[in-house]
């Protein structure tokens, strides 16, 4: 059974506010937990409502019904269980190889999203500005699919890290050189910006590259690629001639 | 102001079966309504809570306020105009150039992510199985940001099909050849399967190229791209050096 406190304390990690407080997160769904589990994460409790998990210690493990579990769920349609982890403390940021730089993404699903093609073209760091959604967010947690535990996510001033760094600072624009004639390098700082209103000027400033995806459909009408999908589409010009 | 017998007719319209027999179906926000306005789409009425879209006229369209528009809305946070609209009459599939086959593709923010993607890349024609979700799914048209209006999309027997057609048929597999170094045809038929399951064993028997989007991350445990990031990239690939 679970306590009013603990549906309480769930309930408030919904809010960025009260996860930063606690230094807690949750995460949803048997394979997204398996992941963090075999990972560093550290565990603060799991509610099941199998007998799954045995590996599990039983201090730390409780079984629930299925009631319960959509009193403490993100989801419209809950899944099996649920896992309070602790937040992990920051690693410093990685300053080599790609690293990819979010400039305000609001929407978790793009997010998370982006975190599983950083994982799947082996990009080991993502560095956002203060204003991005949050990692820990759940449904970020849920769109990763486990590759939160694989990627090093670090949320800073952007202006002063790009201010500082030697490696080049690629932007994809309307209006930059062709990303397929290009010759791209492989430590770089490759910016994404917000879904609505693209990179903001202080950051485009910073800019040493400006590269642009060719568009094949109506000029006139075709307004732009979501940034999940434009973030594919770079990550893969930058990986598949490496 | 809104009628109950609208109220209902529009909440009925969430779901596919009263989309097809009305042949109606609903847009919302300024920008999709304006694209399907200006394009072959026949409005059937529109719903604004301010005196926008003065070249309507008077007899189609309604001022309502905020409260009736979130009675009608299928947004959690409802915009400022609704609008409901004919389901145009299906037109012939076109058999050139690149065609994009959907093997249930069953995530409504999925399949109008694939839509901006075929409008981008100028792919005029989609082709889904009949389990893909429809496209004038209420959630479908907001993410297609109106290239609704520009991609031919057939629902059709797909197995049939690819059993007539002269074109190639390419998939993606974990065990293809390397999409990076294929030479790809501007005539053919790329088919992308379902989110969870990927190509059905049925249509896969009628491919005749498979491909990989190769991975550069940890190979045990990253474990796949999102059908929206797949397409992304081999859209790039067929479409970088045409």
């Amino acid at each position: 059974m679970v306590s009013k406190n603990q549906i309480k304390l769930i309930s408030s990690l919904h809010q960025k506010k009260q996860r930063s407080a606690n230094q807690l997160f949750f995460a949803e769904g048997v394979k997204v937990i398996q992941e963090l589990l075999q990972s560093n994460f550290e565990l603060e409790h799991l509610y099941t409502t199998s007998n799954d998990f045995e590996s599990v210690q039983a201090s730390k493990r409780t079984v629930i019904n299925e009631q319960e579990l959509k009193k403490i769920s993100a989801l419209s349609t809950p899944n099996s269980c649920l896992a309070v982890f602790k937040i992990p403390a920051d690693n410093p940021v990685i300053e080599s190889g790609l690293i990819l730089a979010l400039d305000d993404i609001r929407d978790p699903g793009n997010l998370g999203t982006i975190m599983r093609l950083c994982d799947w073209f082996g990009i080991k760091q993502i560095i956002c500005s203060k204003e991005t959604v949050d990692i820990y967010n759940p449904k970020v947690v849920q769109a990763t699919m486990g590759s939160i535990t694989r990627v090093n996510v670090n949320y800073i001033d952007l202006k002063a890290f790009l201010n500082k760094t030697k490696l080049p600072v690629f932007g994809t624009f309307m209006d930059g050189e062709n990303i397929y004639k290009s010759n791209l390098p492989q430590d770089a700082v490759i910016i994404m910006g917000n879904e609505g209103s693209g990179i903001s000027a202080e950051i485009e400033k910073m800019i040493t590259a400006r590269l642009t995806i060719p568009r094949f459909g109506d000029l006139q009408k075709t307004e732009s690629l979501n940034v999940a999908s434009a973030t594919a589409i770079v990550l893969s010009e930058f990986k598949r001639n490496s």
